[in-house]
């Protein structure tokens, strides 16, 4: 246990510090005059938000992408989503490792049927998963510069390509058009591919094997079976709020019924958490901006390039209290039960989530104004978009504050790398176990 | 484990259909015609909403109490108020009674200093919660008195102290004067007496048990220790927090700065959940709106005429949180540690709190229209009013469609009669433990 402790905390702090280092390098690239097109200037602050939001793969900007970087701006931009997404994903795996075997030492509880990782060595799972997501996205590439050559040209058509194609994989959604995808909405095949892309990363290393595997094993373990599950009901809920709040896009009378359905699909995705966006979302109904906040809060897979609470601890949890309301002992899922340990990492993950964003929400709306027209929703929209990375914007982060934009910067950074791993590395928390105990006592609750 | 599952199943059940059957009851006497004043007429759903939201003591109305009833149809509206707040309260001791025998059957963990409750026999502890609770309504009547008498007349005074000190003891929020509490707000005396029945009311049995006991006892249970700290931190926080946030009242340039204070410390108190308001909710700022709703989701304590998903459980899952973020095994208060079952129900009655208001607002937001100058805040507030019994208003419940008022009644309902209690109800949830057991098996979280 207090092996294990140490093992954990020098990731965490890894990871931690690894980001923030990656962060700076960025921060200083970005503030270069070469990155910088004429005319502009770029502060201290816009560069590390600007940073931030491509490491943490947020995509929230403070200034226009497509107009004011450099091509070696861009770069840099497009490295830094890369790095975040692939680093992020490679040191779960690591993690994840790491923790299976401590798990097999101590408690025998993981078979070689529940996780099929047992024959793979450390690194050649780590070259497996960064080799799979650079395949992914470099089939995606092509599969867009069929459509962007004829628009615009080979030069811009490839750099174009590669740029998206990273940014929707990591779920990061940095644009060139300036519009995000506003100016492909009826574009089908683009919102497809883009589409495609966004799932693929918020799959997560985990699934993307149990899949690719399976011809083999004939076997998907927990993790892919709840995250699966989970994620195609709440994208099958999501399009049927949308098409009823939304009535199909009354307020964009263009395009035939089938644009009207990828969009309505778009928008049912991009929340989970890849932040491109068809539609101004300052223009949907209250009930469409309310449950994509939902999806914000909720997010991809865990070790995936989405952000959020994840849809597994949404999918244990909704068995968990099923069960613990029906009066069942045990929450079970797949002829499985989970661990208590884990209901109660996910319940506390929870709760600690609502306690961060809960505080940020509350100085938001002390240091920001709220335009006419609009409500809570435009802060609450703001804080969920970068806790979960998605990025997507009613419309503050470009009035944004200094102390705003701080905030917003913390949000990205806890939202990406995550609450206990961010928590464990601030705190410290590495601590001989004490040799007593207090005795036991409970409270009245509920 | 069996036969306390019965039991306990008995104990929701009652509780569950004896409320519906006293709202029943009451919606029935509110619709005779000697209830309702002359000019005016009572639909079915008005009587219903009423009677919910008076037994539920929630305060949230669709009429003018003072107005729309005679004064049969008041005396009705109190005697729910004082059967919701009273008949609640004496459950909760019974449900707590059974469970300590059952654990002191069954565990031993529970000790004759952790409770204090052991020479005192079921009957006489239900008699001393109520004997208590109306001496202390019948103190708050005598003092608000002293105010009403002169303003109002013998026989109207006497009976205005009556309702309002049930009403403010049993945390109802309903009034007889038209605009809740805003006609006294440079009124300090009545203001203080309803705070602290409004206190009185929302502290629990047990707390005052451990208090009254003191002098013999020198010792207070965990609970009370958790209840007191996370009460009187709430309050001081709100405070701090409102009086920035309305910077003392800018709206309202009458009074001296000793009636602003109070009136601070007033705003600080009843959303915890009496419900009674000397400003204009409308008119606070985004922040104060905010942290009003904060206040309300939270409520007050177990066993006490408050609702919400009270004190304890906020102040339990903050320490347990804390501590496992800082990787401590135990989360500690007072020299205690609490049980993980404590903690488990704790965490899973957040999540399933969030769930239920989730989709109330969500249909909600396709049900109501939000009027302009407000945002999202103007549903999420009056669902959280209902749910943690509240009752302030930012105007919705007036305007509320068929859907809207029904989701109402089902939330006050749900947040007074608890969740635990109404699931277990509707769901049935008896089962015999099954004879076998799934593996366990882990997936990835956060
Ligand atoms: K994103
Ligand atoms: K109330």
């Amino acid at each position: 246990m207090q092996r294990y402790a140490h093992r954990h905390l020098s990731l965490s702090k890894t990871l931690t510090f690894g980001f923030i280092s990656i962060i700076l390098v960025g921060t200083i690239l970005l503030m270069l005059p070469i990155s910088t097109t004429g005319g502009n200037e770029t502060s201290l602050l816009t560069a590390f938000f600007t940073a931030t939001s491509a490491n943490c793969i947020t995509g929230l900007t403070l200034v226009n992408t497509a107009l004011h970087w450099t091509f070696f701006g861009k770069v840099i931009i497009m490295l830094l989503m890369e790095v975040g997404g692939l680093g992020f994903m490679t040191f779960t795996v690591l993690l994840f490792l790491f923790m299976r075997r401590k798990l097999a030492l101590t408690t025998q509880l993981l078979t070689k049927e529940s996780l099929n990782l047992n024959n793979l060595s450390q690194v050649s799972i780590v070259r497996w998963v960064i080799s799979l997501s650079l395949i992914i996205q470099l089939v995606g590439a092509a599969l867009l510069f069929v459509d962007f050559y004829p628009r615009f040209g080979l030069s811009k058509g490839i750099g174009y390509s590669i740029f998206h194609a990273i940014s929707a994989f990591c779920n990061a959604g940095f644009d060139l058009f300036g519009n995000s995808l506003i100016s492909f909405r009826n574009d089908p095949y683009v919102l497809i591919v883009i589409s495609i892309l966004i799932i693929a990363g918020s799959f997560g290393f985990l699934v993307w094997q149990d899949l690719l595997l399976y011809h083999k094993t004939k076997h998907l373990s927990l993790h892919t079976k709840l995250a699966l599950r989970t994620g195609s009901v709440l994208i099958i809920l999501a399009m049927i709020i949308f098409f009823i709040s939304e009535r199909n896009f009354h307020f964009d009378q263009s395009g035939s019924f089938f644009d009207r359905l990828v969009n309505t699909i778009f928008m049912a995705i991009t929340p989970r958490t890849a932040g491109f966006v068809t539609v101004p979302y300052n223009k949907l109904s209250m009930a469409g901006i309310l449950f994509t906040m939902a999806l914000m809060f909720i997010g991809g897979t865990p070790g995936s390039t989405a952000g959020g609470i994840k849809t597994t601890t949404v999918g244990l949890l909704v068995i968990q209290s099923w069960a613990t309301l029906r009066g069942n002992r045990d929450a079970e899922f797949g002829h499985r039960r989970f661990t208590q340990e884990n209901i109660f990492r996910a319940l506390t993950l929870v709760f600690v989530a609502l306690v961060i964003l809960g505080v940020a929400i509350i100085i938001l709306t002390f240091t920001e104004t709220v335009p006419k027209g609009f409500g809570l929703e435009y802060i609450v929209f703001e804080a969920l978009a970068a806790f979960g990375t998605t990025g997507i914007s009613l419309g503050l982060t470009a009035h944004l504050t200094v102390i705003g934009k701080l905030i917003i910067i913390a949000l990205m950074f806890i939202g990406r790398v995550g609450i206990y791993t961010v928590m464990f590395s601030i705190l410290n928390s590495e601590h001989p176990a004490k040799g007593y105990r207090y005795p036991e006592e409970s409270v009245l609750i509920g």
